[in-house]
């Protein structure tokens, strides 16, 4: 049994409407005057680079941008990001700004201008990330990944066709600045997928199992449930499901992009540190697969993850339901938390997104292959409260089919 | 109307049972080997010091004592620690084992080694702290201010009788490192005493006016109420509203001890990003007559201040109801809150402390002067949900009486 946890935070949340115009402000507090500002073209287009480098240049900040960030970022870009920048100017602080890959990118970046090398140094191992990396500024403009406050970058290996993290607690940002107003043009697809996202970092991190029976030595990243991150998800957990959906079919509703942004953080602030669990590790082979986006495969496997691990996580399935005010008189726990996760199913439908894997291009004699797949995933299926053996993630594919 | 907050926390917590083992690994990540461990006499006779000088000397780090430490600290102690510690060797890191007055102390020593000076040098104005503090490691052994986790340091200024504190985001220890066994051989009375001045942080920040409409101009410490501060401050109202009266009646319970220190920690969190209000304001001038505990003074004010503010924060109060797990049925949201504050009282009664202003010293004609002292504690008064007056205030304080 393991007797501590610990519990890691960005340091410093900046939250609100229009809280872009306080970039000074916290500049001014780490003494920098050279901005390196990492950004993807789609941020580009919609005006909000412009934008953002606007206030930096009118504060009087040198700003030096790259804008070549893409989805799912080699890691060439990342090479060429720390080559470019190196070669304009010292940079006192980095700026990402985007969706989870540009926030990765500048990830990967700041560690590279802090200690050199390659990414390839960083891979695989723990502990490789020698300490605090530059001083990093996160602002995202779409609410799922949670990545202005995580631990991990994620970056593709073209070459071999595989996606290779680095997961360190210095690479979590020193500021997490997040401004709903910058995600109210994100199209609803996006909007659905990456905030599903978000509520399966929620409820997976919610429901962990319990750090203390966490089975594996020594510090780990993802540790299992702990009062706080408890605290957070379950929070989380009630902004993003009752938010979500007017989020998805009235984009420039504020006030619900700003429930939704919150619950993304609160949830990016809970999975970061208890992890995700069976929906994850099952979401790696079947995205690999069916080529679709990271959330709508969590998303869609969310609810059968719930119905999987309801006799073993009762109490907290029964708070999910409770946090979506269904109406569970005279339930027992676990039909209570079945009623957790058919609320989580209808939700898919109101957001537009599928809730069968036959749905999204998964051959059904894939399933043994996929369930083989995750079961070796061992820092997110040891997190599962119902401990995941083939036959049993198998049953589960076979019901999300 | 402000349309920013912003968190601010500790970046490393590390909770239970036996990690103060963790020490070793801890110090490894700030690359130290000089340590100043501040401490008072109480925590020496109880063997604590031993043992943790024991864990920090047989991995090999130098160890500098100063365990004179007292409650309330003198600005004199401050400056004879850091005269003390400079004069012995080099600190890399400074540790403060103990109450609160041991990790204030701790905070003001860390900032001096960083930046020099006088504590008076520090006092009163805003932004006198310029950058982050020496890194600082605090161990508490009470369950109740949070000091662990906030911005805050009081120290007294025993020539003029006052007490002088210097708040900055920059005082925050740099990990809190929390081991529910240190705190289970502490008296009834302290336990009550800090435990119900915990939950008076945790109910005081939860309903806290909202960060919207708090009515001041610039960077806040005490920002009023958050999604984040929200989400901490109700989970630490469950976990010590439900462990306290164990904690207290049957010490050696090690479960409630880690309840509650738990519930003291995300009070913590909480109230230094969202303040608290009204008890804390009242317990100042209340306090500096009876000489009663900080504590007991903002516990016994509790009840009548959630009275107070039944109306203009009916939500949360009957959220907290609710997380006592009183039976609101059929009750309005203003009943669930009276029933939170029947609630509060009657804790009081469980923990044998006093209810009534009448039991502590207090002179009934004193009421009005101390109302008047109360209303101009702006940082805290602003965060009241209910606007308070001098009338109001006296009409609190006599149904207090
Ligand atoms: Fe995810
Ligand atoms: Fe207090």
């Amino acid at each position: 049994m393991r007797n501590t946890f610990e519990f890691f935070s960005t340091k410093n949340v900046v939250f609100g409407n229009g809280s872009v115009n306080k970039l000074g402000t916290i500049l001014q507090r780490f003494e920098a005057r050279n901005i390196l500002l990492i950004t993807d073209q789609g941020i580009k287009a919609a005006g909000l680079l412009d934008r953002i480098a606007g206030i930096l240049k009118e504060e009087g900040y040198n700003v030096t941008i790259f804008d070549q960030a893409i989805p799912e970022p080699p890691i060439e870009t990342a090479v060429k990001c720390y080559e470019f920048a190196k070669a304009e100017q010292k940079t006192d602080v980095v700026i990402g700004l985007g969706g989870g890959s540009s926030i990765d990118l500048a990830k990967i970046v700041a560690l590279l201008m802090e200690y050199g090398g390659h990414p390839r140094d960083y891979f695989g191992g723990e502990n490789l990330v020698p300490g605090p990396i530059a001083p990093l500024i996160a602002i995202p403009t779409t609410a799922g990944t949670g990545s202005e406050v995580t631990s991990v970058a994620v970056l593709t290996d073209t070459e071999n066709n595989l996606k290779v993290g680095i997961s360190d607690n210095y690479l979590r940002p020193a500021v997490a600045l997040l401004d709903p107003e910058l995600t109210v043009k994100l199209p609803p697809f996006v909007t659905a997928c990456s905030g599903i996202d978000a509520l399966a970092h929620a409820i997976e991190a919610f429901t962990a199992k319990d750090f203390k029976y966490i089975e594996a030595e020594g510090e780990l990243l993802f540790q299992g449930a702990n009062p706080i991150s408890d605290a957070l998800a379950v929070k989380a957990i009630e902004l993003i499901y009752h938010n979500l959906p007017l989020a998805v079919q009235q984009g420039s509703n504020l006030e619900a992009r700003g429930q939704v942004l919150m619950g993304s953080l609160l949830a990016g602030m809970a999975f970061s540190n208890a992890g995700t669990a069976a929906a994850h590790a099952l979401a790696y082979p079947i995205g690999a697969r069916s080529k679709a986006p990271h959330g709508l495969v969590t998303g869609l496997l969310l609810p059968y993850v719930m119905e999987y691990n309801v006799h073993t996580s009762p109490e907290k399935m029964e708070a999910i339901a409770r946090s979506f005010h269904r109406n569970t008189d005279g339930m027992t726990k676990a039909e209570a938390g079945r009623e957790a996760s058919k609320a989580v199913l209808e939700l898919l439908h109101k957001i537009g997104l599928p809730a069968k894997l036959s749905e999204i291009n998964i051959d059904v004699n894939d399933l043994p292959e996929i369930a083989e797949k995750a079961l070796p995933i061992e820092r997110l299926i040891r997190n599962n409260p119902r401990v995941p053996t083939k036959e049993s993630l198998l049953e589960l594919l076979r019901n999300s089919y």
